[in-house]
């Protein structure tokens, strides 16, 4: 049996990878015009309107994320210092990633608008990284992003590019991919029978860290309306807001509920508190900008808050005893399956959308339906064409927004699958069971 | 004797309410016009200016508060959980009952701004919950927030409609509204006095949770100017935001060092600093848009220091062991008294406005000193008349600010008080006081 | 000997200086022009553009910093309070002592301009606070602050006003002159050699402080792109972001990295990850806005995380053993530092910096290069010359970026030294060594 590499030798590979991404910014990236001085006429406009909508997102995914993860009782440090290491990686290979697919002149373009969709897209490995929550090693979380990244900037590159499918909150490109993803590595790394047994008692929190949780929490929970809303503006930018505000707030309500209804003596789960309150945030992602009216979000909220806690108390565990599938935050009911609804949301009311109730911005929401012969569709003629070309009528775009959820989930999977298999390989040093979920494993920790 | 209904059933009966909010949400609301796709012409201009504003506030909702009551020892999933549930309900029926002022063609239009209002009215009875920390079942705080969100929207019209007070941090309609609406559900609510004696010994901090506190109240400090600055723009947007920033340094400065002197063997107590140092931001709420120059504020936010301070360490007691009057979080000696105070300067700024200091702002802040006959007046044509009519001088709108902050605090210990024999009916559930401080009447708490 | 004033008759001091400070800005402050209401004509345009980066840098100095400090296992009172404190007196000081060089008819105008410059100079204290934490009484820190707020705002205007060096992110008039002030504190305040031995054993952390320290570390990491384009604006503003988020990105990467390579036994620890990850930031702040391009900013930001996580583990011990000198939160590596590189590399770019590349934003950055018979100098007229007259060229200008970080630190030391004998004066109390790092020594503490 081969030696698995050791950690020096493994944060020494990361080195590298640091490394070019420093020498690959330096080739091939530059800052974005509007960022350089104006040479001779009036500046470029800049994007810093969206600053603060970035500044919202940044939260979300360093502290929201990482101390979300925090509520196990001895893991912390890991939490929030790999939640940290992994998204600063993510970020810089993000920007890269997806600026392949935006070059001018041989030059990956450098903008605010670059950082908020690296942002994002260092959100769909930390979904990742809550299905396995506890039981890899940072490096493998690192290496794992470093594929899932690639991955995901082609899959949303097809998505939104070629499929023309509407997702501006990122439901089906980020949470649907991302919890996936994550959880097709975990079904690789899954412990074998045999193992089954061996367990120390740290999956699970302390009085403490579940309060630390809830800083997380709490901070997704506020600006979740930022993330849906951050790549559009004007009234579809409010009415993005507005929608997720009352998806939250109706999931809330429902979360709490149903948690009294199907826990043990009919107490409150901080699990459920933690994780299924958020739901409504994904389950509105898909379809936070379409006149969904304000019932429309309440109710999209409550069955994502419904879906989410049913999915803790009844699915996961199942999930775990026949498939040995663990799920450490739960990323299946909190992003995957409300993603899911969120995409089977999205098509009905795609196919109920109409140019008399949208006006001009129906072609904003949906290019693919511009007639193909309109002048409209040459504002996109720096575009790919749309598969199946332009001009689909309304049912056509639901059929696609199916399509999306469908190809997505598939690819993540795949991708999962195969990440997961390098990720397993002899080289690959793993955690045994019983020092899963332990900060000690990595970190110098403090005698108690 | 009547059995209570168990928290199942009020779990139920809460369920009812949030599908109640969803149908009246689908019969008489939508969105605002500024919200919906431009048919034809320009597009309406949007509030989105006003979205990092309404940001900071969330910021104060979900994590100032939560975390602000986590102090208790055995209370934390409950100050963070209960603060989340309260406010997501409250926020949709707020939106609900202060809509019903404003509805167009029959709907309740639905914006950032209205946004912005719930956020605050759901403070009302966050601030009201804090009286009342630890003592009662999460469905009592539902019930009593939604008599309470009821009864502050009428008089929040009431004050600014027909009182035509200024009131731009809502000292008198949100603080002490909320302060003196919980003081009276806890004055109903108040122990036997042959239940005194029982006691478990939560109701204190541990060193851990003292720290989770300060989370909520430095975010609560940090944002404040937000607070009170959120419902005005332009140079008074700006006067409001240092007003706030300098009424809170000096009250934070004046804090510590009551704090010292009041305290025993003069070592600082975290209940002061916590609190008191908040009451700047209370104190300069109703005067921070007037030209109340830099040492005013200084001023001001010196005496709430002062006063808070004083109120936690003499005063609550004395209100504790004559009238068995608890208040856990001292909301009198952050909320309640600061506003008063605020009130009261308020009067004092207002009798001496002159025409020559503030210019046309003059009637912006005071629309009831337009004078009746000038074409201002026209400006406000779709508003009710002013009590006593236009033509207000400097000193009458004194008398109304003092009318506002009395009328006020009347209204909220009537309704309190109306809440809290309800909240004591046979039906309903009551934590015993062996019971009380403890998460685990509600929670699944993980053995230590 | 003379007996120490007593805690109780130092915040009494502390009252009298508050109260001055009112009385300061009752004589000789007013509201900026644009905060009063227009009289004639149209209102002055306002300032607040620049709220939401304010409001970034205000969660940096009182939730960033005052988490950060809470890392000591039995000091998270003291950290959070007298941050909270220190800053609550430092932002009035400020407001006062920056504001004496730009007085207009004799009265210091306030506005959020200024409250953004106030913010800033009390992270210079609380950078220095940082070096002593746990070893001085509050009213020693106060005292401190309001020596070197003077000194800071003597030399900030010194710095950008005659020797005209580009600083925008102030690594060398805040974190430089921060740093080294307090490390020349620290050196006075040295134990003598006979007490070495007494000690307790709280100058470390426990499992939950060092959790909450990452409240701080985290938001610190976040808003630090705000901290360093906060003065800036335009393309300069955006490429300031930029910049600052690539650097915090890759020293982060780079400090995970080293921390493995040379901590004990290979595993992470959290006093590199809760300080170096944002040593980019500090490394990054007075080229921020030069045309460093991407590639320079991951360099300088990975150097900055080399050079931190080396220092903490090799020099600062050394420093203690050899000079006595403590640091507690390892200020010369986060800061110091970090702060000298960055000087270093804004020499070198402005050495390189040409027309060609700058466009007419060379003379905005570097306004002493403008052409002494330019009419663009006449914009600077009401500006002091600048030393050595206008008209430098580029490798003039670098030698003053040098000269302003070493100007910088020899003043900040000097400072340092005289303000830590006036410390150590018999009348001041001082904490014997065995009571250093407790909560007990000034706060009422819960029992265990």
């Amino acid at each position: 049996m081969q030696t698995p590499i050791s950690t020096l030798t493994g944060f020494i590979a990361i080195l590298v990878v640091q490394i070019i991404f420093g020498i690959v910014f330096g080739a091939f990236s530059e800052y974005g015009k509007e960022l350089l001085p104006a040479k001779d006429g009036d500046p470029l406009p800049t994007n810093l309107g969206s600053y603060p909508h970035f500044q919202d997102i940044h939260v979300m995914i360093f502290i929201g994320f990482g101390f979300l993860m925090t509520f196990l009782k001895k893991y912390g440090y890991s939490a929030t210092g790999f939640n940290l290491l992994v998204a600063s990686l993510m970020v810089q290979w993000a920007l890269i990633a997806r600026g392949c697919f935006e070059m001018e002149d041989g030059k990956i373009r450098l903008t605010l608008g670059g950082m908020i969709g690296a942002d994002i897209a260092a959100a769909t490995v930390l979904i990742s990284m809550g299905a396995l929550l506890g039981r890899t090693t940072p490096i493998q979380l690192l290496v794992m992003g470093l594929f899932e990244i690639a991955i995901f900037a082609a899959n949303e590159y097809l998505q939104l590019e070629y499929m023309k499918i509407t997702d501006v909150g990122g439901s089906i490109t980020v949470h649907a991919f991302g919890a996936y993803f994550g959880l097709a590595v975990s079904f690789v790394l899954r412990p074998k029978k045999s193992d089954l047994a061996l367990t120390n008692n740290l999956e699970g929190p302390s009085y403490t860290s579940d309060i630390f949780a809830m800083v997380g929490t709490i901070f997704l929970w506020i600006f979740w309306p930022s993330f849906n809303s951050a790549l559009v503006s004007g009234a579809d930018q409010e009415r993005a807001i507005l929608n997720t505000y009352l998806g939250l707030a109706a999931a809330t309500v429902v979360t709490f509920i149903l948690s009294v209804l199907v826990s043990h003596e009919h107490k409150l789960d901080m699990v459920h508190v933690q994780n299924s309150t958020l739901a409504g945030g994904v389950a509105v992602g898909s379809v936070c900008n379409l006149l969904i009216h304000p019932y429309g979000a309440v109710l999209i909220g409550s069955l994502a808050g419904l879906l989410s806690v049913l999915g803790y108390r009844y699915l996961s565990p199942k999930m775990l005893e026949k498939l040995r599938l663990g799920d450490t935050c739960g990323v299946h009911n909190l992003h995957g399956m409300p993603a899911v609804l969120s995409a089977i949301f999205s098509a009905i009311f795609a196919a109920a959308a109409t140019k008399n109730e949208y006006g001009n911005s129906l072609y904003d929401i949906f290019p693919a339906m511009i007639d193909s012969n309109s002048t409209l569709s040459e504002d996109h003629h720096s575009e790919p064409t749309p598969f199946g070309g332009y001009g689909r009528n309304a049912a056509e775009q639901a059929g696609y927004q199916l399509l999306g959820i469908i190809s997505t989930v598939a690819i993540a999977i795949v991708g999962g699958l195969l990440t997961g298999a390098f990720l397993k390989s002899p080289s690959a040093r793993m955690i045994p069971r019983d020092k899963h979920y332990d900060d000690e494993d990595s970190w110098e920790v403090p005698a108690p």
